[in-house]
């Protein structure tokens, strides 16, 4: 079996105004795909165009990182739109962060969608139709969850021209079924370093995670989602880094 | 003496979520070019692809209007940032409205500020220069005031080669020195409309009008701002439409 | 039967900074309580404040109209907070309105929660505990939907000490059980304004209302609300002023 | 002469949604006074609720901290209101603030407006006046920064019928004429531990400050101002209320 490429993607740009949040300065340098927050549930103009710019430096892809339009949320809460306004709102935001990308001569690369929106997309295919409708018109791939099903995804999005990446998290269990234990859940979030570094040394040889309660089940990724809100957790996204350089 | 071709240009787009501003349906077919808020000072994404729409349905060209972030103000107060966040947020904005654009396969071609941004502009030449910067990563023109000084802008606006477009008042009157009259002046702003009508044929014809206090001065424009926001507003602007068919 | 005293209630102030809603100066002579919106959904201290003294003037009553924080989609979209959250917003902004009522010798009279606060609150009786809660810090009724079981509601307002007042509308129909038919439904809206007047008549004489499928049922209402945002409507205001005086 | 009693003010409750700002936990136990801030330039219903119950359990008496409505600019930006309107958006946010107060039976004991609110209240009597006007609607304190004409604020304020706290702060220089020496300037902030420490000690002990250019000015202050931003800053804290306690 062929040994996957697999690439570390992080949300990135997500202060605003005053406030600080994650330690971007110190995550780029190990990261892959910096997800930039657009304006809408986080970050603002200037903050997008240092992050832009230290994606730069550090030769990291950009990609949009739209969400809901809801600050006080952080996008996590999901809000009621008709399809052709989630598609207007994703335009909005991916338009405003591809014209900064390019006023500094950057690019944006794909597009992952924040937060409630994401989750709306991957339950309902209705917004994912309009999020892939959205994303059509920039001509880049979108990244959505790896999980059991990607060909029902890949299908709509055929239909639309648009490619997909599949991206699948570290430090989450997974269900039978290969979506991820909903965060409500005891068990949803991995903590032990050991069992992080088994996860995703079992998604990159084999390209199957273990579910929480011990099925082997495929899921065939193409980046891994890792976060960088605290040191314990910058220190762990270099250990994935090794990890993945020794596959 | 040529006589010059001269434009209608007029705000649109203002309308917020639930609130309606303006009667951009009843106006778009008698302007020439549509000033589209960017979601700062008014519109949001769903309000800007209608008002986009109706542009395409009247063939009329479509102007980026960014303005400061101020929705309860509506843009008209100014507010303190430096050169290069204003450089970012009017990309971010324009960067919006082109990509919405873009995906109904229209364009912008030009850029006008909105409100004290405007004022700020023509008042301070290091923000004029920071929006200069910020219009010439889209190729497109820039809108001003058209004054007694055309020429220092136009120098300016050389650096960066970014193109001027200067546009007069229709309803504003003038002080000797070429800058409108400030709206706090009891004569400020121009309410009869024989009056209105004979400052464009002064314009159009001649490349001046007479200023409040009788001094007849150049004024180089290639567009005139009309306004749209009740009935007898409208009626004026087809007025002033015929008025320019028969220059 | 003794006929009941009924009163009028309208949203009011729902103006936000420079965009005008509703026609609040036409409206306020005819009604007997203002639903005042608090700012999180439309309002703002000033329009708050104009509103407040137009209330004053017309001695109307003056109720705290408070929504979710999402002026784009006037309070319309269902938001996710927990029962704490939605008790703290509430008593945020009924405390904002009640200030500046009594900075102007005036107090309000009981709260009404707006759009999708109020539907929550009917279909969801946690929502519904942490509005009374809210609600119970200010010592003034709670203004909710008559229906079909009042007893519930009162049940729970017990045992927080709130008076409870039921509002009918004026122009809704009613499904068999005592709810409003829902807006996505042909029928849902009653246009005729005979057929108005006419369901008007029975609240106020029978307390009875008929559904739109033909059941005669019960609705206990102490006020109905009427809608003031267009010349038509406010006509029929003062034709159910009219019929409501003549009882 | 008499040592003055002086307490410790700081502002608290900055954080906004998911943004968290300021160590409030660790501030808490060593100040007198509690600035919280209202929702307008930082923190949010919730917020204030925390932050009320945290100044509750350490016996800090709260004062309002209202601001511009600016939370990307996190209030810092002066922005153009009419003094009715200042007074209209203070009163909302201190009756805000008071009713979470209230429902957790506390009370506002002063208000201290923020930033750029704070900075054009000192420096233009007319918004003084309108911040005087709002505040006289509460029955509480006034808090203004103590300069060399104190008489001329307790003037206005007494026409009000309002009582004026001035507030000296640890760590900013002052002028010759007893105003802060402006931020902009390189010796604007005091860094070094025993300057600060100093200053403070001249400050109750003989209610008088050493200007930066070396002349002895009188300063009579009710509170000090100290910031909670970081660890440092915290010890700092801790110092100077030990050094108050040995006054």
């Amino acid at each position: 079996m062929t040994k996957r490429t697999i690439t570390l993607n992080c949300d990135m740009g997500e202060s605003f105004g005053a406030w600080q949040m994650g330690a971007d300065e110190l995550v780029m340098p190990w990261i892959d795909m910096a997800n930039i927050a657009c304006g809408f549930h986080a970050s603002d103009p200037h903050v997008m165009s240092r992050t832009i710019e230290l994606a730069i430096q550090f030769d990291v892809m950009i990609g949009a990182h739209p969400g809901y339009p809801d600050l006080q949320g952080f996008g996590r809460r999901s809000m009621s739109f008709s399809e052709e306004e989630i598609c207007e709102l994703l335009i909005y935001q991916i338009g405003a962060l591809k014209a900064l990308c390019e006023s500094k001569n950057a690019e944006i690369s794909y597009v992952k969608p924040h937060g409630a929106l994401y989750n709306d997309m991957m339950r309902d295919k209705s917004v994912f139709r309009a999020v892939v409708d959205a994303v059509s018109c920039f001509n880049v791939p979108l990244m959505i969850l790896a999980s059991g099903n990607n060909q029902d995804y890949l299908d709509i999005a055929d239909i639309y021209d648009v490619p997909l990446l599949f991206e699948a998290f570290a430090d989450r269990t997974y269900l039978a079924n290969g979506m991820l234990t909903p965060r409500g859940q005891a068990n949803a979030v991995l903590t032990n370093e050991e069992a992080i570094i088994n996860q995703i040394k079992q998604l990159v040889d084999y390209g199957k995670v273990t579910s929480s309660d011990g099925f082997v089940i495929p899921i065939e990724a193409d980046t891994i989602c890792v976060h960088g809100d605290n040191p314990a957790a910058i220190e762990l996204i270099e250990k994935i880094r090794i990890c993945l350089r020794e596959r």
